[in-house]
């Protein structure tokens, strides 16, 4: 089986990406992002969101209750339901879920993010956790009676309550909870780049071992990125291929390995 | 099997009925509004709701595209996770759909809604539809596996596409669709009342035949409400309670028959 995550850009063709779904046959399920819609509706409603970085230097959302509210208008709303529209409208019979769905993703909420302020570290708490299981049978149940699961944020804490969680780290979680052999990421770049100035030095290939270096070497939510990539990669984890999700046929193009393929 | 379908007003106490719901051991599909949440929405982003009146004097939501984006952020996304939330901190384990979701609610789209414009009557075509049949295999896969489906706005057209659709005409299709015996709608008001002005003046039972009476003496939303009615109670369908959404416990009164009892 695959799983695809589509990032949240505004340059990401989920269309292209439908449509080539649409031509597999493969057990499929997506999990999205949606940062540019959220970014747009909290600016709208003048709610900016808010980025804080960690002491350990992970650049994070700040999840008040507030920021939950854009997080379901914009996730498990907006983008949701648009994305299972152009699945529906294609003939990909898409099931909208946000990981408090039947508790589809089950997660811990955080204790808090520790941030420095001057000299002192400050605990910060917020609606924040990290996936720790996957309701296997649920997303089965829909898997083999035909229909795509779409999933996104938030997910449910230990009391079912909703919290914000990097959808890397739930595509991590349901890897390795459904078995999954591989991973395609669709970004709004080629690849992996060995000079991020240059979307012509896309690395082809990567081992998971090299990731630690890469997150070593990396900053911002990029760093966050490659954290989730080599919890994704370790321990025998699937074939992760990321790719450009903004090319006529993003999903195709990963599949035939243009991209990084990490394996 | 029950039906109860949740008014989208703010006054409405969704934990109360939720905290009734998990004591109950009957098959129930939740089905639910977000009216307020939706204008308050509309009102910040400054895109206000259009209501348009029919020529036969039938008051309905005009559903551009715009529409359509405020409908799945506020309905399928905000009011949605909101009550799922709420459901699963109490045991219930819900889940979310919006009628796109496996096309949970399939639906036909509107040839357009004729209005008067001074003399002329014009055809404005939008985005809404009438429910034309349920995906029953998909529900009936949820209930019998433990889920609660909890459902929303929009539907999906013959296409696929997102309509809005009337939450009355959802509530009929589906009580047809899956047999149901029992339908409590719980609204911001203590039942239908003989005086709108005294809610103290609650008809405790009427009958189907009366409603189109009712449906005569009445104007605006309240119409169009009475009109779902109808059309719910025809040719033998469910006993229909209309209940006080706003008590302590919302449910358990209307399972009681504290409101108004259609049969």
């Amino acid at each position: 089986m695959l799983i695809v995550k589509i990032g949240g850009g505004a340059a990401i063709n989920v269309a292209g990406v439908v449509d080539d779904l649409a031509a597999l046959s493969e057990q499929t399920v997506l999990v999205h992002g949606a940062n540019a819609a959220r970014d747009r509706l909290a600016c709208a409603l003048s709610r900016p969101t808010r980025v804080v970085t960690s002491a350990s230097g992970y650049t994070s959302v700040f999840s008040d209750d507030d920021a939950i509210d854009l997080l379901m208008m914009a996730y498990a709303g907006l983008r949701n339901k648009r994305i299972v529209e152009l699945c529906q409208a294609r003939g990909v019979n898409a099931v909208g879920l946000s990981g408090l769905d039947g508790r589809a993703v089950q997660g811990r909420r955080n204790s808090g993010i520790r941030v420095r302020d001057g000299g002192k570290t400050l605990l910060l708490r917020d609606n924040s956790g990290k996936p720790t299981g996957v309701n296997v049978p649920l997303l089965r149940l829909l898997l083999d009676n035909g229909y795509v699961p779409v999933l996104t944020v938030p997910i449910a804490d230990e009391d079912g309550r909703a919290v914000n969680s990097e959808n890397d780290d739930i595509v991590a979680a349901l890897a390795r909870a459904l078995g999954c052999g591989r991973v395609v990421q669709l970004i709004e770049a080629p690849g992996l780049l060995a000079d991020p100035a240059d979307p012509k030095s896309v690395v082809p290939r990567v081992r998971p071992d090299e990731l630690a270096g890469w997150e070593e070497r990396s900053e911002g939510r990029f760093k966050r990125k490659v954290a989730g990539l080599r919890k994704l990669c370790a321990d025998g984890g699937p074939e992760v291929v990321i790719a450009d999700g903004r090319g006529p046929h993003p999903l195709a193009d990963a599949l035939a390995a243009r991209g990084t393929v990490i394996a």
